[in-house]
């Protein structure tokens, strides 16, 4: 059974938890080269980078969860996070990374796929993937958090991925993606003139 | 080659061509059924409804375009447009749709994966699934100018794609399907809040 994934995984300090890791990752990235339209079981990861499948159920538990954390520290090291000193250019930056990472590019498509395309597993699978994703939520609020310190008008980070990445996304998948300045800037001024005037005394409860 | 898609499909009097259609659509709903997660093959597709593979090119071109079609007309046909009377009765009607779709049904998840799955073709298969697509914007379209003729403030179809679709979609596809009826009342209103306020006087360009 493939139910440990409440578990934390383990720390990296460099040591064969960390070998082990680069392995398996370089491998899930070899297997979505190769065919970006497929998910890569445990079963195949674990044969190419020479890992034994128990100890890759027992850390990430489902090939989707394995591959959304992929995904995710591929978006964290390509795609990191602008710090322009102001909140309307570190969200114009971001949100024209998320616009390149959306166009035609393989790899950058087959990144969006990893994240659109692996929700069906159980519920164990989902708050496995939703955990990866939440690591770069956190970086996302830590960017709003500076605009915050810095006395700035701020959103609550829903209304950001609703209304600036939502539409980026939603054009990608369904339609062609969007391609130029002026839509980042419409979306990025839109959720600005909606950011509460008054510096954020909490988080917004998010259900 | 399959290169013929600019083609418009034959019209469908009920005859020949409209019983391959149902066989065909049939087909592609049966394979969907037995394996979510992959689209059908035109050959798959073909060997089902014992219809030659090369009709089924000369009229779609590609699976994914055939999928898309199926999708569309499933949409069509089970959830029709609503006609409330009221531009925020149809938009609430419209968005809480759109939400069941993306509910965890596997059938209705088949068919926003379907639509959000396909657009790795090429050009001209990308250019089969818009269309395709468009039939159903026309639709919405068909609401909004309903609304219109009312004297109603009329958004853009750009806009309501962009603030209520949007994001039933992204929370579907990386997160968890929004399940209440806060949400879409607040999606719904935060678009109406920006809907000009006179009738718009023709359809915003949009590339």
């Amino acid at each position: 059974m493939k139910n440990q994934r409440d578990k934390k995984p383990a720390p990296r300090p460099g040591g064969r938890s960390s070998r082990v890791k680069d392995a398996v990752f370089g491998a899930v990235e070899t297997l979505m080269a190769e065919n970006p339209a497929a998910i890569p079981s445990i079963g195949e990861v674990a044969a190419r980078a020479g890992v034994n499948p128990t100890s890759l159920y027992r850390r990430w538990g489902d090939a989707s969860v394995l591959a959304t954390e992929v995904a995710i520290e591929r978006l964290t090291t390509e795609f990191p996070m602008p710090d322009t000193g102001t909140l309307r250019g570190d969200l114009l930056g971001w949100a024209t990374n998320a616009i390149r990472r959306s166009l035609k590019g393989k790899k950058n498509l087959a990144l969006l796929r990893i994240l659109a395309t692996t929700v069906q597993g159980d519920d164990a699978a989902r708050a496995g993937r939703l955990n990866a994703i939440m690591r770069r939520g956190q970086e996302l609020q830590a960017l709003l958090e500076r605009a915050k310190a810095r006395g700035e008008p701020t959103p609550y980070m829903s209304d950001v991925l609703e209304i600036v990445l939502a539409p980026i996304y939603l054009r990608a998948l369904f339609f062609t993606p969007m391609d130029d300045a002026g839509d980042v800037t419409r979306l990025v001024d839109r959720l600005l003139a909606i950011a509460p005037k008054q510096p954020m005394e909490k988080k917004k409860p998010r259900k």
